[in-house]
């Protein structure tokens, strides 16, 4: 059965962004950060990579939100990742997990499998990763997936009802649901896949703009609404990859309430 | 009582800095090495980011200047800080604590007090970090200061007059003091505050000049000076916070002797 | 005695690598891991950043290449970086070493002569590093170096001979050999020189061209034409170093099978 979803209003999940500052605890891979970080700064959330055993736990229980990204996971971080997702549940404090690569790997396979008990409020990944962590599928060759968003709208849907959440899949239509309800978002570039880290910052602004909103489904989607306007106001722009990346981060400030209310979001 | 200052010469610092391409070793956090790299290449210095224990002091003892910044500390990188530290004083080498959210979070709290007994030659941070540091307050929630930097100005002469080194609190209006004279550096951009890493570099200019010019409160002033003015030309040329990285970048490899000359600086 | 080179076909290495979107598998420096993955996913390959050692060779035996850089290693992306040239030998998998400050640091210089025994495709490096792994020099002072690339040339030869495969030295004029023939790239701009990883990313280059020629003197020096003429275009639009990097990216994508057939490649 399929609920209608009446709730999505973008303009004042924007504004609520802008109006908290939420400081999101990012615990994500060392390829991403700085993009991730300037991602953050660039809708008016603020930014903090703390992954150390000693402190994540502690941080991810006063953070607004907290973001669990396994792309280079290890020994170390994959520790501090637990004590923050375990942190973040106890403090009710929203998590996102984003599931690199998960399905080709076997250690973060196994981390992933562990980290989607502990509940996250959301997972945001690509079809590959999304069915690899549901059980469905083995995963793609690494970041990049073979397999289209709605390829994974089962896995998806079954994912969500495990963890009480809502399970994001990007693809040329983003796909998110959260087991009841599923809203589709379009637009985007494809400069975005091939800018390293467009997908993880995304991730990070999912854990933003939940923390901001107090809502799970409209938090994530208007990430994806937002990451996918700005790209392709970016892409009006850019002469190619390397400029876009500065050009999308100037367009994620400048897409605004007004602006974002007008997406490409598709409540089925 | 407060001496005058009558020595900051911008001008001869610049061309020191030029001239002498000093080798700084950074030991700095993951988000931001990229920019602290680029932003010492910009203008004329030689970065290496080496933070293995095996390596930390040996390279110490070589580099002209080391940058110790415990943004995303942990066990290993800790240990490599501290025999960093130890060898830069016994080789009589400057070297510039960064103490990135100490006050907020326990593990790197207590790492920073202990690098601070080892004296380093400036210590730079913002407001709440530089309190934390002195004892002299609870820190801030992360990265972000919720104080100006002349409410650190006690602390800051305090913790100064400890060390017997420079510190630096950034701000609207940086001040800097060596426990005797106060200097205060105006300019700048908001945009630097929605750069991540923007003060991290700034924390590895400052060693590249206290190494260039053999002067700790000169170097520190031309340091924070040269940030502040190649911001605001940025400023007038990006159109967004992903545009004014880049132009930061440019204004910092163009500023020269004689802008920097007239920078904003106020010796009380 | 040497060998007429003959076989050296730009156009076709750079169709074949826009063809086959090599999966390149880096364990390389955390300063320079963004600037890699966007220079390989800018040409048209598919970067993935695994260095963990429960990830490292499963990793590498399903990449299309290896590249490993010592940059900032430490212990355990020591040990991964043996297990991922391990089974990238096993499995035929061409692998890419690029000996960052080797010669200056005893621990990494170890680390690099243990990697050479594990004779790797392609060693990418400057002079002095060239020269130290080949046990003929003292190193530099770091990343840069004080040598010419044709200082290099018996050091390189020798090595080569050694692996059994191609040494690569970057100067202003690049120096390839497979301890027979010798080819010299020229073009390239000194803003390479002036953003932190373009080197590294060449040798990430360096790996995607080899297992897209499937001939590792030919993939190398494609590579390093590719990035010379990039830089070239790059430097006609940039307005300093930091604008030059995203032009740079812009470039690599833009240079195509037409362009790279008219790189200044000298086959002596």
């Amino acid at each position: 059965m399929s609920s209608a979803v009446e709730s999505i209003d973008l303009r004042a999940a924007r504004e609520a962004l802008s109006a908290s500052t939420p400081l999101v605890h990012c615990l994500t891979n060392t390829v991403v950060q700085t993009l991730t970080a300037n991602a953050l700064l660039a809708v008016g959330a603020a930014p903090a990579m703390v992954d150390a055993p000693q402190e994540a736990g502690e941080f991810a229980a006063v953070a607004s939100a907290v973001l669990i990204n396994v792309g280079t996971v290890h020994e170390r971080t994959a520790e501090a990742m637990r004590l923050a997702a375990r942190s973040a549940g106890a403090a009710g404090t929203p998590w996102v997990l984003d599931p690199v690569a998960v399905g080709g790997l076997t250690y973060r396979t196994q981390l992933a499998a562990e980290l989607v008990e502990l509940a996250p409020s959301v997972v945001r990944g690509n079809a590959s990763e999304v069915m690899a962590l549901a059980g469905a599928g083995a995963g793609g060759r690494g970041v990049d997936s073979t397999a289209g968003a709605d390829d994974a709208a089962a896995a998806a849907a079954a994912l969500a009802s495990r963890t009480g959440g809502v399970v994001a899949v990007s693809g040329e239509l983003d796909l998110l649901t959260d087991g009841r309800r599923t809203v589709r978002v379009g637009g985007g570039s494809l400069l975005l896949t091939r800018t390293t880290g467009a997908g993880c910052a995304l991730g990070a602004l999912v854990a933003a703009y939940v923390a901001a909103t107090g809502d799970t489904l409209t938090g994530a989607v208007a990430a994806h609404a937002h990451v996918a306007m700005a790209a392709e106001r970016a892409a009006r722009t850019a002469t190619g990859p390397g400029t876009f990346a500065a050009a999308w981060l100037d367009a994620l400030d400048a897409v605004g309430p007004e602006d974002l209310a007008g997406a490409d979001v598709r409540t089925a």
